[in-house]
């Protein structure tokens, strides 16, 4: 069976892909290049998926961080340190409403049936498109914008990370051979992916490692 | 109140733009590069929203064509000039998801709670996703997908062109004063926006203005 699996560069969907990979499924990279700040972590996509032995892997340009509304897509809103009120400014407006239909129009030509996703609704930034309903509401939209929905085909969004905490999935990493060191989870790394080690991302990546009792391989600057 | 109005450069998204400027919202038209064959619609598009004075016009370039799957994609695949049975080859595979979803993204960020796109479930090529149910489930996902739905934000899609015919949209589109010599429907469109006269949406836009017995400006080659 195949499965389209988005793959950012980050410990979180590498450890999707290695579920889908361990579940027998025949793994479509899919990375999107979306004007992220953070765009070292495409480089660690691409070899993620090269030591994963994905069958193929696709970089789709979608130049939707032209029109900011995030600190990840503008570069004159800073990365907050501190833990806000609400949805933080991270929030990327649409994104993985975005990222799944570009994995949805894949997955229809590959004949397809299955998509991975690598939220998780315990351990993260409070963003709406990480949550249970939105994978749920996707997956009902996915039998009825498509050919293949129609004809019968039952599209399954798969979010296996969607109720662990980030300690459960460093645990369940480790277990599958995940290589930690090559993923990048923070916001503004640098160009040699060294971690600013106060970002959102930073801060439950390292809880998440510490909590599991797992050495983090990451290289912190702070 | 603002509207994220999708305008291809095709004769119904244009309809639907005067449609929406007619119902007084301030309209920000946004058109899809996506490597489509036809890509001089993209130049009709732009002329069509400065013609309607849109108060800003976005093009977003996302290279999901790379996968082809489609006659309109992929230059290997003719496009056909017979109606076939079921869906057409021409249906590029969750084209319309990805749409609402970039429209959603930047409606989000405009803080505009409406989006246009120009849709029609009468005299169509049977895509899967110009349905009312694929617009009703778009909408759904919307609430649950972004802050501003969780926030409480009513995003309502307007399809206002889905239960018209053909020729009630020419109709509809030069009472509303629409110049559909700007317009280019043509799958195979040359260059200089010529027609090929024989493709599905060719039929279509011919057999509307017949029907409606208003004059067709389209410079068609056959």
């Amino acid at each position: 069976m195949k499965a389209v699996v988005l793959l950012s560069g980050g410990m979180d969907s590498a450890t999707a892909l290695a579920v889908a990979i361990r579940q027998g499924f025949s793994c479509y990279a899919l990375t999107i290049s979306y004007g992220q700040r953070h765009d070292v972590e495409l480089g660690a996509a691409k070899r993620i998926g090269q030591s994963m032995n994905v069958l193929e892997h696709r970089v789709v340009h979608v130049d939707f961080g032209q029109w900011g509304g995030s600190a990840l897509t503008d570069q004159q809103i800073e990365v907050p340190t501190t833990v806000s009120e609400g949805i933080p400014i991270t929030y990327v407006p649409a994104r993985n409403t975005i990222f799944l239909a570009l994995a949805l129009s894949w997955a229809e030509v590959l004949q397809a049936d299955h998509i991975f996703i690598g939220v998780n609704a315990i351990d993260y930034s409070g963003y709406p498109d990480c949550r249970p309903a939105f994978i749920e509401a996707f997956e009902k939209l996915a039998h009825i914008a498509t050919k293949k929905g129609i004809e019968g085909a039952a599209f399954k969004i798969h979010a296996p990370l969607l109720d662990l905490s980030k300690a459960e999935i460093v645990r369940l990493g480790q277990e599958l051979g995940v290589d930690f060191a090559m993923t990048i989870s923070c916001y503004q790394a640098d160009e040699n992916g060294r971690a600013c080690g106060v970002c959102d991302a930073c801060k439950l990546r390292r809880a998440g490692f510490l909590e599991a009792g797992i050495k983090d391989p990451t290289p912190y600057k702070n």
